[in-house]
């Protein structure tokens, strides 16, 4: 057994954990902040037959990459506060911090 | 050393804190929520000498088993939403997931 | 790689992030309660290279480590509610419970 330990942005938790599901692993969340990644972060626990730990690590990464994506910002122009535009920006969201850990003992009762 | 990780069901973690302490054990608790039990989880952190791993499982397993439990539910009879009876349930309650991981390196401050 | 999980106590916590971030190192804090250490307990964790694991235990060593501080309190005196007198008093702060755990896998994606 492994035990997958993931630390992921809050927004993407919910489909990590619907595709996770979907495939038959069973996880547990955990509450925490900041660090690894921007604040809002959640960690997962996954434990994984051996052979299955790859397949998870490549969920964890397809759904969590950090990825470019466009948001629409209002911006003053001109130093003027009263003359505000819309304009897309870039901004970094995603990404995961991944630990796979060996697991002596493993009980479910 | 050994790092005890234990998944159990909110309403279980008392009970379960009271018998480690009586025993001597250190615990930590984590906020945890849904995935490896149903929701309303509690993760425990149990740092143990290697010869005492299989002691804390026990009791583990003995708090926190998954065991059926009859609790008396009101239910609707014949469709009419105003004839209601009490009536007893059999539901699953309990259960715990347990990794033991090996410790490299412990240190108390 | 290894994984350094860190029981801490709440207050603490604040320095100790700051310590660690200043020496290049990532956290993430885990809410945590009660066990290991008095209750108001954080749980940190921080993935390192093998040889900087030692650098991490002492700055946690150094910022944590168990100490004594004297509070000043409010007593009554002689009995009598009405008469109290600030006085010193010496209690035990800080203290961290470190585990170093081998990791098998480690992904940042
Ligand atoms: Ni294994
Ligand atoms: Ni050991
Ligand atoms: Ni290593």
């Amino acid at each position: 057994m492994k035990l997958v330990i993931a630390v992921i942005q809050d927004k993407d938790s919910g489909k990590l954990l619907e595709n996770l599901v979907d495939e038959g692993f069973k996880t547990t969340k955990l509450a925490s902040t900041g660090g690894f990644l921007k604040s809002g972060n959640t960690t997962v626990l996954i434990g994984v037959e051996d052979h299955q730990t790859s397949e998870v690590v490549e969920i964890i990464k397809k759904v969590c990459k950090s990825r470019e994506k466009m948001v629409t910002t209002m911006s003053p122009i001109g130093g003027s506060v009263e003359s505000y535009v819309p304009y897309p920006v870039e901004v970094v969201v995603g990404g995961a911090t991944i630990f796979v850990i060996d697991v002596d003992q493993f009980e479910r009762v």
